[in-house]
């Protein structure tokens, strides 16, 4: 497991929150280290971490990836800089308890200057107490991937979530509807101290069933028809009830003919989306996508015991789970695979200040990138350069290395073909891997 | 398995080679039965078969999809027909011994009419022979699928052959570079009783190691190269050289440095090439291309146990074997895999009379179709439409079961993205199949 | 040009509302002809046409593409009715003062049924006031082309609007930035009359350039880079701003070195986005993607007198435009083109009662359509199956008579390839289709 | 015109055959100057350029990608060198009057050491007589773009030649079958003075229809067809005759029903097929195929007055010309655009030691390249790569004035979809380029 829990030493952080230099009851100062500015960007909500370190004297900031400098005077924040692009940005604000409040004026050599307020707070640190094991009962489904879609429980790293989802269609475990189809999620799930710039990990504990039928089709989808195929296929397109045995874990298709009366799916639970919240400023995707934010990913190996690691765009990450399914060929190649509720128990570390390239995964026997693209070639083009990213930061390989490696244990296997993004999956077994001399993190 | 060795009584096609009716001295009468005319068509060899049945007086052929009427008269025979679409075709020849020889004439409604030579013969009958093995030596080895390359043995169906190949830069099993690069091959074979229109069945029955390092590189092919990974990759491209510990059964590059030096890749030894040559009429591929005709398919599963099925499109089928891989990551992202000169032994079967929609290949667990395409997209709906078929003529399936079958348990592997053709291998376990109530053939 | 301008007669239109039967205080009738249910489905509202017709005591409706059969008795509907699959569908109502109050249930053999409260209420007629022409001053932007924002202005068919878009970045003809940038769009307009199931013709009357500079940057987008282009262009990226000289007609690059200070680009201002809003049910595209509500299109043949038609998805159809370029290259494939505030004239018309198979396109010389999807080849053919869509439906043309067109005539371009979706425009010259005896419509 | 005809004065070339030192009955020394080597490569045929300096007893040599050091001593040359790689090269040899014949060997630190025969004989001058006009009449036709064709006539850089080619089923301007269909050529043309490493410019002086027929079909090819397409085209697939009206250089389907019965097709006549032969080493392609060679572009913008330059790779270049079509949609989207036989007129002229990166074009307005790939995305990104070349390498351009060029004025267009390569012209106008300051070559 490359996750480790992340238990942190709170002491640490509430010093860290100590304000620079003395206090005076006129003016306060802010504290060093970590804020969060939100800003209100011609209408669009933008958020942008502020590091803060020095004294009120002579402060010093890092943001929009540049250094700025400035002072604390008389409760008043300014800070200014300029980048070797020629770009500036100044902030002005008002400091108040734990708070900031003001404007930041952006110029660059060739666009239109910008400027918008904001407000910021001190990023809270990071949870201490004991892990623990949250029972939540949703009653409410999200069908957009959205920032704006209020948390329906508050968890902490390390924390485990035992829930329930809706199917595709929006069925619970007692076959009634609840919501639209289209993949309703469960959530979001604010997680304590997940900000923009974190990845969260998040871990499926446990993936069980909880019905005995589930949902599918019999067409196949545009990706998989050439035009013999189409022709085919012609005429198909009725939707598919498959009973599910859970006893001897086996799916059969309830309308099943002579031919398939015997065909037993054999059971492997998984789920088709888990995702955090888009960041504010865009359209919030709907619940049939997928991106860099995880999304309807459809990959039949996110069963129990995977892990996958996703960007934090937005304070608190906002994860939402769903769509599950009772078995899936690889590439959804029906539109719909066995859609079915389901019994889900997750965990959810966060690695703070890291974003990786595109979506890694992991199992018990593998490390995974996953590409998602418009077209399978370019998704495998992207599976193997998140992989080549991960194989050069985490492992130090070289290019040369990389691609030893990767022309020699590499797995490529189709995972969705069904919606909008295409996905490859590039898988390389841990048990290679472990020969490699990883150096320390 | 879905092949079954074919003995068939020779008896049966003895009697089919008397000919029709009275047989007189002057004038020889050809033999019922299925006969092969090759025609000169203006330039181009074709091969083309002619069913004859009826009598001397009034005679009967099937070809070029249709059904012609006609006689033998004085030696000569006459045989003509039309078809629904306007079509015609006139067969006019003299009667040898076992032979004919004459001109074809061919109308449409469209396009000019044609008219050329031709010679035929008489199909002979399969060998009834018992099955032998064959120790063959190369000693010549070719870089193109081509009809016209002699043949190097001649084998009957469900005899096996015991070979060796070259690696894909022509060194042997003592690094002797026998021929120029390119995956150059062993054979062809002559397989009796093979006729365009037959489908072969190639099985490796045993594959081995017969060196103890491989040749690869550490480049990463267009395909695998997104804009960030074509710049990490940037200045990459040198041989690398693998040892092959065949005791323990893995390989280790021999230039790593300290991250690889224990990287370890499990050896499974495979042959990146089988092929049937391609028609006459055509331009032969080179070895390094695929096809209809197999040819440089790399997928790391044709190995030791694996039965692939491809078309007659010459008499004899002109089997051709090589490029054989120590290990390989799936796509063979590197361009080259490990390598290697390989100890090969393999039989054939013949399948009379039927040709597949596309590549099929089996082994103990599955059976499996390859869509090869200029794209992994069309490399995908191949491969399903080729099972699809599959699946709708040997196990009888609609439609609509087809998908049900292909949407829970398919797998979608990638085989190949280094050559000209991507390829996706579409997998079904037979462990499923065996439940599908599949009718006697 | 294809596009009449319907002036419709209202007479006829207001005889359309006569109730049913007689009169009476106590219990209203609902009026003959188009109505919309709008419904709360599960939490989604649901746009769904119904057509009344018969008698209170034996009242006819059409919906859900089926038949239902009822009556109107004491102020209360109810229709039901059953089609081929065995769907069943039933409504429940309240008949008030032009609208209905109930519930709707339907069941199917294999889904869930499904119950939910609908209101109803007459589809006015079309509005016969003779055309306008309005001068319309945007203050709000909108980044989605959502079903859910307020229309800014309402206008009938045939109306014209003059009004003005902000650039891609949001910055308006002054060069002040109104709006965080990606494409925010002016709108949107409501079409009175035009419901779910229409489509909307708009036509470019005037699109002219109000400012004197443009914004566009010097990278290449992933679609237009293999890996020796990749590498050619590591480290661009930066903004480029034009200078657009409205005299000359032609743009400049302000940062030109020695080679383009004389490099002089035509300008030929277009609009990169045309859209309806999407359906209520769905996710909201933000205004970068495209679709079959067509949205960021990004094709440069969207100039003065081009003329789109598109679906109507929401009552008013809810028109957007925007992302002006002074000039642009095929594909965009700098991620920008020249961006540039714009002055646009449009006039829109109604299509009642048909929508087409994907997006049509026409202007003065031809007629044309664009796919959108993830890969050129699936753009490609989309673009030709909804030519070969409109060439049947329209021109009446049999299969191989369309074939026959597109083989000899036919010019494909690429328009798009910078966003999520490549494009391909497929062009039939009216010159060559004037030939062709089209039937009257 | 980028190609100019280059007239060379004889009298220096002639120069440079003088030979090096002293001549010496007993031993001839080998002139100064530029060589061809041709190697049996281990069954194979190897053209490697050689570049001689320097005197006999201090002899230089330019080959294999390095440099060469060494002598001719009693009749025997040796040469021998080394480069950073650690790749040796040993040439061994006697010289004769201009010949050398002898051997090669070469190693690499990491692939086994290969040695083979090789002869040498100097590359004659270019020709320097008055450019002809060869008047040549076509007896055979072939059907692959082979190095082993023999010559059919032999003519000087800025010669023309005035002849005839069959249409693509192999039927003359009588209507005459001739050869077997598949694109049989014209050719191969020797072009005296072109070797291995140059370009051949090929300019397409004159194109006229010489007869009153095509044949082409109503089939739309898989790259046309998404599912919705398949199932409507499903059952053409007839051959079409078309009528050309040379008096009014139109054309009408001869099967027209009433929709079609005015369709009048513009003609404008192009080849279908431009090539050079590929190199000696590897299978011939077909000349149903395309690639760096040329070959089956079926680009209609390959009409009178088109350049296209192909690299030279055998002495002689061997250039084919075929499948003219009277008329061809974008894509060729039939399979068969209107396909005839074509009086041609070409002249061609040679670019010594230059090769590009890929197919280049011109006429009177524009610069072209193409990409041929396996899809059209990948076409689209190869053209583009293509054309960066030539904006860098003959226009100077930086990586960020490249894309400000492309991204304002590049034109897309599909040129053929029908065969196994997709193909993407893009196409700068020279009105454009004409601003950009060129710096003399």
């Amino acid at each position: 497991m490359i996750v480790r829990r992340i238990l942190l030493n709170g002491a640490t952080f509430t010093a860290l929150f100590l304000p620079f230099g003395s206090i005076s009851a006129q003016s306060p100062v802010p504290s060093p280290g970590r804020w969060l500015m939100t800003g209100d960007f011609y209408g669009s909500r933008r958020y942008m971490p502020l590091e803060l370190s020095g004294t009120a004297d002579k402060l010093t900031g890092t943001a929009f990836g540049m250094t700025l400098s400035g002072s604390v005077r008389n409760g008043h924040l300014t800070l200014a800089g300029t980048n070797t692009s020629g770009d500036t940005a100044a902030v002005d604000a008002t400091v108040g308890q734990d708070k900031l409040t003001g404007t930041i004026k952006q110029t660059s050599p060739r666009d239109a200057p910008v400027e918008f307020s904001f407000t910021a707070e001190p990023v809270p640190p990071l949870p201490t107490a004991k892990p623990q094991r949250h029972e939540f009962t949703p009653t409410v489904f999200y069908r957009q991937f959205s920032p704006f879609n209020a948390p329906v429980l508050r968890i902490n790293p390390s924390d485990t979530v035992h829930t329930t989802t809706v199917d595709a269609g929006g069925n619970d475990e007692q076959g009634r509807k609840r919501v639209a189809g289209g993949n309703p999620e469960t959530g979001p799930f604010y997680v304590n101290g997940a900000m923009p710039g974190d990845t969260l990990a998040v871990h499926i504990v446990r993936l069980r069933l909880n019905r005995d039928w589930a949902g599918s089709d019999d067409a196949i989808v545009e990706s998989g028809l050439n035009s013999a195929m189409a022709v085919r296929m012609k005429g198909t397109g009725d939707s598919v009830r498959w009973r599910l045995d859970r006893e001897h874990n086996v799916a059969y298709s309830e309308s099943a003919g002579e031919h398939l009366k015997q065909f037993a799916v054999p059971m492997r639970p998984m789920l088709g989306c888990i995702a955090t919240a888009t960041g504010p400023g865009g359209a919030p995707p709907g619940t049939g996508d997928s991106g860099f934010f995880g999304g309807n990913m459809d990959f039949n190996g996110m069963t129990e015991g995977t892990t996958v690691y996703l960007p934090v765009s937005n304070p608190g990450a906002l994860l939402y789970v769903g769509d599950g399914h009772a078995a899936m060929g690889d590439g959804e190649i029906t539109g719909n695979a066995l859609e079915t509720s389901m019994d889900v128990e997750f965990s959810v570390d966060l690695i703070q200040h890291k974003r990786y390239s595109g979506i890694r995964l992991e199992d018990a026997d593998s490390i995974m990138t996953m590409g998602l693209y418009g077209s399978l070639d370019d998704a495998f083009k992207e599976a193997t350069s998140v992989m080549a990213e991960w194989l050069a930061s985490d492992y130090k390989l070289t290019p040369s290395e990389i691609a030893q490696v990767l022309g020699t244990v590499a797995e490529y296997r189709v995972n969705e073909v069904a919606d909008r993004n295409s996905g490859i999956v590039l898988r390389l077994p841990k048990a290679q891997l472990a020969a490699i001399s990883k150096p320390p993190k």
